[in-house]
């Protein structure tokens, strides 16, 4: 099911102009978002990120197209993956974009298996680093080919993902979603500055969720030294929500710690709360 | 002008599957080459470049159908810019690819200015670096948002191009070209190693052009301290050809020092020899 132009589609082929640079350049931003009974978590958070995103490469993207497509799709299924993508337009040949760029947008939504929400990850530490050089490591671009080379190595290795440290070896963040680490009753996350996207549920976990469980929350940058002490570590995103860490690399962690089955359990609840449904329809 | 599917097309616009991992990831590898008089110049490197970045990304690349692609499109113009793109083709949502991926090839042809070829460029030093730890560095994904971003600093700062250094501050590449540096009778091209593009046209000074000039050349590491010292720099890409560099933000140099004149007439007899077209169609 795909969204475009104002309606809703059968199927995800569409007439398209292949000199659209988010085909050609990876120049775009996308979302990915969970709905559940119709009804898009955290929405707003989503659409303003998105709207940012484009923002800070230069293009604007119409954030009512980009809501009412989340809505629209949300009401096709009981649980979906909601995927928002907004790229520059078409553009001539070059890295120069056109003066008056015509952002294209288009939405996707494809089943979200329950099952992963919740669900325990092990992490493969890749080499590939993390370019906190480049405002891009803050945007949720088109550019995923680092995340999916490290996916296939983190793959090949016996592991569900890869986890990122930027290139001065500080602590990153996951392939598809943002690390926190547990140490007593701190959490500590690694600033955007290190590379890291702006996440929503992370921004739920730090402005709601650790004060709610009562916990400090600190942004700031950890190497993976300091990772291998903490007592617990978690992986957050739209789809996963909070991914206990089970591994990285031959370190192991405990996924029931009682903290991280407090946070489970506060974000399970505001999730439900967000979509309107019983706590035990999000996992 | 299109190529797709073992044809010509008028107009860019197809029906087009919006969950293509080009599209969606930047899954993908392309290739731009210069045809001149209906002749693509170093087709067959070109082919072959397209060929190994996508077998690196782990996805197979038709050989004849790219070769047939940017030969068809060599015959509707005089003289063009031909891009040849291929993506792992469709996939479910997620980084993992599909196991049987089906790519995606297209290729379109637009006019290229004579006046680029062998033109100065003044280069903007980003700081956005050039991540040499990742694979990607080194192959034309589709995946161009850094130089994106890059280009516009230098434009807004009224240069032409970005010059990038990689993660541990060595010369890596201009944003959408290689760099050599000249010292006496010596040229320095940082090793692909420290995050580089095997560019077509850097193949051919390297194998061909330098020793028929006289010059040594060396591929390793440069600083951009070493790089001010230079007697002159130039960027070679498929379309510019060579272009002397005539400064490095405030560091200017000689676009007209009698190495780089020997080394622009013996790349314009060389593309005159593959196209079969006299030196002074090539500029």
């Amino acid at each position: 099911m795909l969204w475009h132009d104002g309606r809703l589609i059968d199927g995800t082929t569409l007439p398209f102009d292949l000199t659209d640079r988010g085909l050609t350049l990876a120049d775009g931003v996308f979302d990915t978002a969970l709905a559940l009974a119709g009804r898009v978590a955290f929405a707003d958070a989503h659409v303003a990120r998105l709207v940012a995103s484009a923002e800070a490469l230069g293009f604007s993207v119409p954030a009512d197209a980009a809501r009412t497509a989340m809505h629209a799709l949300a009401a096709t299924g009981d649980r979906l993956a909601i995927r928002t993508t907004v790229t520059r337009g078409i553009g001539p040949r070059g890295l120069a974009p056109p003066p008056d760029p015509r952002p294209t947008l288009f939405a996707t939504a494809a089943v979200s298996d329950r099952r992963i929400a919740f669900a325990p990850l092990r992490l493969w530490p890749t080499a590939i680093a993390r370019n906190e050089t480049s405002p891009l490591a803050r945007l949720k671009t088109l550019g995923y080919g680092d995340a999916i080379l490290a996916a296939r190595d983190a793959r090949a290795a016996g592991f569900d993902e890869a986890l990122f440290c930027n290139t001065r070896r500080h602590l990153a963040c996951a392939g598809t979603g943002n690390v926190f680490a547990l140490f007593g009753d701190r959490l500590v996350t690694p600033p955007l500055g290190d590379g890291v996207l702006a996440g929503i549920v992370r921004a739920v976990v730090i402005a709601e969720l650790a004060p709610a469980c009562g916990l400090a929350c600190e942004e700031r940058s950890a190497t993976r030294a300091e990772l291998r002490r903490a007592d617990a570590v978690l992986v957050t995103n739209s789809l996963r929500l909070v991914a206990p860490v089970a591994a990285i690399g031959d370190t192991a962690y405990a996924t029931d710690h009682p903290v991280l089955m407090r946070l489970i359990a506060a974000l399970r609840d505001r999730v439900a709360a967000e979509c309107g449904v019983p706590a035990s329809v999000v996992a």
